[in-house]
């Protein structure tokens, strides 16, 4: 018998809303007690979960997918007890829902106050790891969401039993029913009625590679917020300590190449271009760095190769670093509005003019005077946990923790005040 | 020739996002300068505005447009002066370009500014009224964005007109090329690709009928704010103060109903709803209101009609109300949670369990507690201006003045800090 997936996502939508109500009047200490209760049956149920994670290995292997991905699939013991502390690790987080962003009295004795609620139910669409059906579930617990999760097929095994868990401890902790759940099918054809879903879920998170993101946005009736890549540029100014922008760049490009916050693209002013390509050249030739370089700098630097203008707009998570000479700070700002991705972008300058004019004008989710891109990033930023880094505009840019979690709503007290 | 709505509407998205890149960096004074000198045009070109208008009011009397139409689309000399009069108004209030909404250091000694910048480029389509023309893209510039604007084919030699002026009158007082940019073609192919200008367009606010916002908000890939109706509810508690219910009501549903905060059920306690029936019976009969009750309404006033299921949904925008009974609190929270569109929703009550009650489980972008749903507005709330009222959760709840017509963006400053 084939599944009527439009009715069967329609109910899934409307057993979430049923619960985001019920969330939204759970005090934080019920919350903060579900989500211990969660950890430690994830612990106790460890055994279970490496079973149903094998399962997935085994079809992964047979269907011979690469190394990577089946290495991102696995759920080793220290995995899981990731999981499980990341559970008690949000409990300790404060709740945003309640928080009062204003506070005013009208001239007419009304008393408006914008208070913080949950945004109620969210769609969390991702890929392969199945680490993310936790992580996210917790997140929007915290926050007082009902979340609707759908994982990759390589990893449906392993999701359905950590859901499973989730719910089952979460339900026996005193949260509503159906406060996470996952679309247990991985036909596409169930993705494409979730994504109309508008009228049950208020907000669509996908996580994962770029296919995915356009396909959500491209076929969600239901707003989005996504990071679709981060191409983040560090610009050397001609008042740089040079020693510090090395630093920098080092840093950005090699602590961790395959995140999105690390340096794809470094930008020198041509004052300091013969000294700092002869100290970035020499330093990123030790540490295996590919240098791809407009000809000004390939001049400078023998062992850099042409940068094409694909490399410009590329995201390489990867020890290659394209290098362009500028004229002046105005051209390293328009070479970063043209193909920066609005991600996290640096100068390191000492001067006072050029830091301000490049935090004024460059519109990027994070703008960095003398620092790392490597700190974008919710932990970092003191938000305890992210739930990703948004390279949208509206709503949450830059990193997203429990607060952009929620909305707000306004609560207008009077005593008996009418309109003219 | 045909027109090439494809590239010509991309030609549109790229010069307003070069224009919103100048207009990110203006200084207030410049901005308010250039309302001045845009509201003096209006003014000063007032017989050219009225010789527009008569163009696409003489085609709408040939299209049978009705008189309600017709009415929404001239454009007489108190109107055009109440635009001019709107922009000025625009240049006094506060620009919220700059507003730091937060500002911490972390322990590694990084600065972190949470600062609010435009949104970039903001689409507005709409229907007949073609003072949104002036309305829209005034709010849109003073908060830093580059606007493009699709209005009605009825009111297009109106709109041609009034944008002609705007970026004419602007660029004069120093505004960069295109801030203002209108769609000239009424071919509908035209939106349908500017809907999917995710690249240079940030948001989409449509305004207009629920058949405009519902092809806005299946066909965009851009992000979408938007309003779809007002179904407000008063609920009259046991313990309500009943004139001051009375009030409240007559004062929702009379003062102008055709608006989206007007009042459209009213659910009344049991306890007092022979009482209460008696006295807003005889009230709205004789301000000419038809009443639609339930059945226990029904037998308490004998003039109440029969209100259908539909008519719970219902945003009559009109001199009728329906009425429901209801035996405790939650059953009409419940009610306004099934039927009530997010909007505004209102209790009456001198019980403070009550009152608290209501605040948290309302989940509505206004809740009221003794005081009228009309006041949900921005002018009402303290904005000075609004470009709308969302019923959507994300971004921007409840009435959306210029600061919900920013965004924000990190600033970080160190002194050389890179990430362990």
């Amino acid at each position: 018998m084939s599944i009527d997936f439009k009715a069967e996502t329609e109910k899934i939508g409307r057993k979430a809303q049923l619960a985001a109500r019920r969330l939204a009047a759970l005090s934080t200490l019920r919350k903060n007690k579900a989500l211990e209760q969660m950890s430690e049956a994830i612990l106790a149920r460890k055994e279970e979960i490496v079973a149903a994670n094998a399962l997935d290995l085994d079809a992964g292997r047979e269907n011979n997918l690469s190394a990577a991905m089946i290495d991102r699939l696995t759920l080793t013991d220290g995995r899981i007890e990731d999981m499980a502390k990341g559970l008690v690790m949000l409990a300790g987080l404060s709740d945003p829902v309640g928080k009062i962003d204003a506070n005013f009295i009208r001239p007419n004795g009304l008393s408006i106050e914008k208070v913080r609620v949950p945004i109620g139910v969210i769609g969390i669409i991702y890929e392969s790891r199945p680490n993310v059906t936790v992580d996210a579930a917790g997140l929007c617990l915290k926050a007082g969401n009902a979340v609707i999760l759908r994982g990759g097929k390589e990893a449906i095994h392993s999701n359905r039993k950590l859901a499973e868990i989730m719910a089952t401890s979460g339900v026996e902790a005193g949260l509503p029913e159906d406060f996470v759940q996952l679309i247990p099918w991985t036909d596409r054809e169930a993705v494409n009625y979730l994504l109309k879903l508008d009228k049950y879920i208020s907000l669509m998170i996908p996580r994962g590679g770029e296919g995915l993101i356009r396909f959500t946005v491209e076929n969600s009736t239901i707003p989005v917020i996504k990071h679709y890549k981060g191409v983040c540029h560090v610009y050397v100014d001609k008042a740089a300590d040079l020693e510090m922008a090395k630093n920098i760049i080092v840093n950005g490009k090699c602590q961790r190449p395959g995140v999105c916050n690390a340096v794809e693209t470094i930008i020198i002013h041509k004052d300091v271009a013969p000294e700092f390509a002869e100290i970035i050249g020499t330093e990123m030739i030790n540490r295996g760095v590919e240098l791809r370089g407009d000809a000004e700098f390939c001049k400078l630097v023998s062992s850099a190769v042409n940068a094409s203008e694909a490399d410009w707009h590329e995201e390489y998570l990867d020890l290659i670093l394209s290098v362009k000479v500028v004229e002046d700070i105005d051209a390293a700002i328009d070479h970063i509005a043209e193909y920066g991705s609005g991600h996290s972008d640096a100068i390191v300058t000492a001067d006072k003019m050029s830091a301000q004019k490049f935090r004024n004008e460059v519109d990027s989710a994070a703008v960095y005077v003398n620092a790392s891109t490597r700190f974008t990033d919710g932990s970092m930023f003191g938000m305890g946990a992210e739930i990703g880094i948004s390279t949208d505009r509206l709503h949450a840019r830059g990193p997203m923790g429990l607060e952009e979690l929620t909305t707000y709503k306004y609560i207008v007290s009077g005593t008996g005040q009418i309109r003219e």
